[in-house]
């Protein structure tokens, strides 16, 4: 039986985009529409798909909520690999509206919020309406007998619903981005690339000060850099934080594996979420910074070393 | 004239009910209900109303991105108030609405996901809509010819609109608590109280690794503790953060001045969000740790010996 | 053959307390005293004796050079114990002789040091004179023809060469005491015993500042308390140091082998000077405080939850 | 009446060469030798001379002890300069005498201890003697009846004594330096000149583990670099350290001023000793790394900065 993926949906999301970037290959029956973020999750932890796609972070919103929270608290998935999609909004009409003619506008209400410059000079008298999804404002324009006159929403869910574009790039931050993750059931761990990022959530001791200092140096004193550090509410109460971390390199690496256990021993819990593939070109922005000391290589040497001066040797 | 404040409308959301507590005599006129969060910014902005309501963190959903967005890239407004409101989440119905007929549920996005178990459980079969506020979603109800049979809301919410408690206490997190900041225009600062908080928006230097531990050390070395630590994008590009920071005690204060210079002068940028009472109910899960030598007398006592050190004296 | 022990002479020396301390089953013939703590070193390295005890620290002097020097550059020994003897000194003379007789004191330079504030009392006019040991000072002065009249040195030394005590605890620091070491050839370790500590020295990276920070979090992520920090020229150049560290634990417990390989990752050089059971007499006065998840079975707590990881489980 | 300058004697020692360095115009009747580190001091306190110069550190040996003992303990005196002479060592006879005629060399331990090499290689039959200074030494030989075929001592003392010199640089450490304190008493400081050292000793609340790298931390976060740490025993216990520091800057710029007052309240005292210009041919091989944010203009733009802060103003 051939795989099948879930995403996001509905057809024509950015997160659509997103898997047919990962899964090029992948046949048009094999993408399954999911209606929100849980349903994702639940269907690859059903086995009813191999694996599905997700938003983690916008780079203007931040951090995904619900994503976020099934990573924390849902039964655990593990991300085996991530893209980046570049946001850029399009004002879709159907035939034959002008954009003097516009005057109801439905989106989702970030895409709102990230177009509210632009609505501000281009549509000033027009009302906004918020939906679900940038997908399903596009699907319900599309629709006869629809109260909407535009939809702002990717490029891929205006052609797939048979829209016009109107008005290009109209988003008010030109480099905006989302960076979605695939999820794939426990079981099997990704190979090593060479150039790979970790996720993890540690619930740090908040008995005393410095406890997030503390956690840091678990990975400075290894080497490893972080890419993202983003502090959640654990749901308990205010002022109770736990923190979602990306670091550079895999598990298998023996810098990683150290500091994951480091963080274990300091941590309150701490829930490994997956070493996979970094996407380069997400992250481009911020090249690694080459850690000293902090190959396998070294670490090896180190052992041994070790070994030497256990076993009686000095030198 | 008397004083008026905005707070995020419509009537009946948990924001005016921390309005209320904030400003318990305020007359009900006083109370300017605006659509959207930018709105009540920009109603204290222009001078339409005196100070404003906004909610700023949900001890489940986490920093609310539009309250944040506008403290950061907004123009300056300054918080001189903090309270925090328990949300407990009611379902109401009509008059003569059974729980059995409920087949259609409005409410705010984050409600339906801070309500999922107890719906999964009770209306395993009923729709879900969003509408843009809980409150939104009762007046809707309470209106004739209503597509909606209930509506998840605060109690304030659906005693305005007239309507019956079905069933209270329905979220799935039983201490779950949304703070709440009150705006003014920049000009003043409140007086220091003994127990402050003071917020920032601290944007670091990327250029190096260890650039957060650094940050966290100017706040450490002269003995302030941080209540909150929210990392948000920029907005520049994936993996550009900057920090939503709340530090124990109040800018008049040496040691929080003297921090306050220090991260000035390392970090790329700093912004200054206001000083103000702290509400101890709201984070008193956490009691403040009291810091070592960090008193404004241990800080005029050194600054006297190092008067005489410079006069060339040594002691 | 009976074991043989080499000590710092000659007979009568806080060194040969030192060593009755810790082998006080030896024989008197058992005791060999070297000249000169280098000569120590000599002894244990060519076989010629089992192991010898040389002075390392003096709480008011600090290190001894010549005892570290040899640590950091002689051909490797390794130290398997450790003990501290209370420094009191005694004001001896040959029967017969008042104190308002004594007009030429012997002793050691040290001695003299810390007995400065008795002589000026109560030899204000005598004159002093410094000899190699205070145990040559005491044979010096019994010998016949002796130029002295006082000697000043350890009880021990008094008694051995049948002086007469005059004055004791003229010392000026009441609670002075020496740190005794004693050094075995390489080959094996002592067994641990729950109560140890570790001694090594770090040559650091100087090519960047926070070097020394960076060593000690090596210790800190990992639970390990340092009861030793103390800096020694390299030999090379003035600004150039390593760092003779104490720490808490054995070698062989998982917390110290795992902060030797960080610290041997990230220094220029390490070298391992022995793991050996406390003395907690003679640290009494600071108490170790317990490290938090450091203990051996934290480590292999995380150890197998990093091997569960590994092999793809999530929990 | 001319200033007048005491040194450690007796004429001849490395301290004397050290003194001309530094006061190269004085005539040789100011220069006062003095017996021991200790009256160096005291004539310093007494106003018997104007100034006096030490030895402080010594490349091969560290800290000198004495000196350090008296800037800790002793009524305080505060550094206004510094110098670093290089410790080259000449085996001097008198005339007549051949290498292979010489049977017994006198030296100071310290100088014995670095020509230990030399020695073995070059002597290895001939006796050694410990005499209170290297000088003391050349001036021994050169006394009529001297016990001594040969001194060890700097080319000034055996020039001094009108010796001959049969073998230079005969220390084993080819780079060997000794750094000199110039004392004066308190009352004015030192101009900055743009490149000065400040000297402190700094004692720490050893009732927490963290407490060094706090203390190290209170420079790092003012951009302060350290050029010598050095851990000293307070005399009180073993275990009990004090720590001398220097850092690069001048009590009068902003960052080491902010610093100083840090340390003074989080740790359990602390003594100012000086700020003096650097002698940079002294430390020149760690040539300073230029702090970022470091100037007295960073410290006024962000105490400008706070004062509109704190007058109501944002930015």
């Amino acid at each position: 039986m051939p795989n099948r993926y879930a995403f996001l949906g509905p057809e024509g999301t950015f997160t659509e985009a997103a898997l047919r970037d990962l899964r090029p290959e992948a046949p048009d029956d094999a993408r399954i529409a999911c209606e929100g973020i849980p349903s994702v999750f639940d269907a690859v932890r059903s086995g009813a798909v191999d694996a599905g796609v997700v938003p983690l972070e916008n780079s203007v919103e931040g951090g995904v909520t619900a994503t976020i929270a099934e990573l924390i608290n849902g039964e655990p998935l593990v991300i085996t690999g991530e893209t980046a999609v570049p946001v850029e909004f399009t004002l879709f009409t159907k035939d034959g509206t002008a954009l003097e003619d516009v005057k109801r506008v439905a989106t989702h209400p970030h895409a709102l919020a990230q177009c509210r410059g632009w609505l501000a000079q281009n549509l000033p008298d027009a009302d906004t309406h918020a939906v679900s999804s940038t997908a399903a404002a596009a699907r319900s324009l599309s629709e006869p007998g629809s109260p909407y006159d535009a939809a702002i929403c990717a490029s891929i869910a205006g052609e797939r619903y048979g829209l016009r574009s109107l008005a290009t790039g109209i988003g008010d931050h030109s480099d905006a981005a989302t960076r979605f993750i695939y999820l794939s059931r426990p079981g099997t761990l990704a190979e090593p690339t060479g150039s790979d990022l970790t996720s993890l959530v540690a619930f740090i001791n908040t008995d005393h000060p410095g406890a997030l200092v503390e956690l840091l140096n678990q990975f400075a004193v290894r080497g490893v850099n972080l890419t993202r550090l983003e502090s959640r509410p654990t749901g308990d109460k205010l002022g109770s934080y736990c923190f979602c971390i990306d670091a550079e390199g895999h598990v298998a690496e023996a810098r990683v594996g150290e500091a994951l256990m480091g963080i274990r021993r300091v941590c309150r819990d701490v829930r490994f979420l997956g070493s996979y593939p970094r996407n380069d070109q997400a992250l481009e922005a911020d090249p690694p910074l080459r850690p000293r000391t902090a190959t396998d290589a070294d670490f090896a040497e180190a052992e041994q070393w070790l070994a030497r001066i256990r076993a009686g040797y000095v030198d």
